[in-house]
Parts: C-alpha cells; sequence; structure tokens
C-alpha cells in the first residue's frame, strides 16, 4: 500500500516515518517502532507522531480496500487516491517509546468515494490509542503528476 | 511554552519540529514552515503532520493558560504538565507545503484539571484545518525526572 514519496508511508521519502501497512484478513495492521527523540515527556511517545501513523495507515487501508473493491492490483494504474476528512482520536494511555507498536484498522463502511474506518494502536498488548477516520476520494487526484 | 525535547515542540530536539508558541491576547499562535519532505502528495502536506503540530500547540497552549491562571511564570517550577485526552480534526482542504502556517488556537474552557481549545490552522489566509483538543493534567506528572 502506499505513495512513495508520503512523509508517513513513502518508502522512498527517507525523511519520512516509512510505515508498512498490510492486510490481515479483513484488516489494515502495521507495526511501528518509534525512534528515541519521538517522545513527549521521557519514555512516553509524542502523541502528535502517533495522530500522524494512525492517519497514514488509515489512508493506505481505505486505498487498499479501495482497490480491493475493485478487483484490482493497487500497484495497476489509474493510481486511486485517497485523503482525510475527519480525524478524532482518543488517548487512552501513555504509550512507551520503547515498545513496538501495532495499529489495526477496521473499515466500518465503504462506498466509492468514502470510508469510515476505526483504528487502534496498542503496545505491550494494551490498547493505547483509538481512532476513528473519514477518508474520502478526491473528484481530482491529489497524485497527478507523481 | 513547551518542554525542551519534547519531538513537536522541544527546543532541544534536533529530529523533532521545533514549533514555538506564542500568546496573542487570549489566542495561542504558531506559524510553522513544513520542509519539502513533509509532504502527502506532491505540493500538499501531509496531514499527519498537521495533526502532530496542532496537538502540540493545542498542548503548549494549554499549559500555558493553566500557568497564567495560577499567575505564574512559566519557568517558575514545579512543572505544569498537560496531555491530550481526545483531539478531533476537519481537513478542510489541502495545505499547500510552500507556505508559512498559520495557527491559532483558543481556549474554550478551562478547569484547574481540564482544558477544552479550538484550533485552526491556515495557508494564504484560508482555513485548512480545523480542530477541536481536550488538554488534561494527569495526577502523577509525566515529566518527572526531565
Amino acid at each position: 500500500m502506499g505513495v512513495h514519496r508520503c512523509w508517513g508511508c513513502g518508502s522512498q521519502n527517507e525523511h519520512g516515518l516509512q510505515i508498512k501497512s498490510y492486510w490481515e484478513g479483513d484488516e489494515g495492521v502495521c507495526v511501528w517502532r518509534p525512534q528515541p527523540y519521538h517522545h513527549a515527556w521521557p519514555g512516553i511517545v509524542n502523541g502528535g507522531i502517533l495522530a500522524a501513523i494512525i492517519d497514514c495507515h488509515c489512508i493506505c487501508t481505505a486505498i487498499a480496500a479501495a482497490y480491493r473493491a475493485a478487483h484490482r492490483e493497487i500497484t495497476e494504474p489509474p493510481l486511486i487516491a485517497m485523503v482525510t476528512a475527519e480525524l478524532r482520536i482518543s488517548y487512552l494511555r501513555p504509550t512507551p517509546i520503547a515498545e513496538l507498536l501495532h495499529l489495526r484498522a477496521m473499515m466500518c463502511e465503504q462506498t466509492e468515494r468514502k470510508a469510515i474506518l476505526t483504528c487502534t494502536l496498542s503496545a505491550l498488548g494494551e490498547v493505547c490509542v483509538r481512532a476513528e477516520a473519514v477518508i474520502v476520494r478526491p473528484r481530482a487526484s491529489p497524485g497527478a503528476g507523481m
């Protein structure tokens, strides 16, 4: 999944977070290890960067679901581009910086132009952050020219 | 405002975003220039990093408001620490990457333990993102040992 140069998921953005999203059944999953400098307080991950990886993982999952619904491979042109319209995040407990973070996104609603997903972010088996994202397909592709 | 090593606002985090928040009357303001690699699509800022700077700016504003309500200087110990409980973001239009971004946060509700803020992020005079944040003061300071 993903766009090559996106700061969140782009494999060719050397300054980016380079998250990788995969299907596990009907869930989009992602495992990501924060860097030591991604902290807010000692030992605790900055909430903003958690919002960033949740946002990007939800977009990647929604795009993959759109390709899946169209019975197309993700590498097959034309590109399906989607963007976030709404992101609602609940920070339930501090997220430890020294652990692998596990994201799981589930599609709740899917039409050709819109997807609503829920996403959890867990560490050490505990859900630290819960989110809902509304992802939409713009009429003009923002990826034109990439 | 801010904590020295926080990835969002820490002046001593060389890998961080180093946002700076100030009072302008009763509004917390912040001006930030994205780097070229902070894109989602060509010319458009990644929504996740926008969530990150909004989150950190709202926390900084809430902490500054708490010091102000206590008639204390921000540098005066003991530290007042606050964390995000809820963040709701509406992406209204694409945010251009080549422009200065202007954030304005307003306190809507303030008690000793909780603050609710609205925040806008604008470029070229147009609001691109609108957000609401619920910021809380944990009973045990996450900054212990900083």
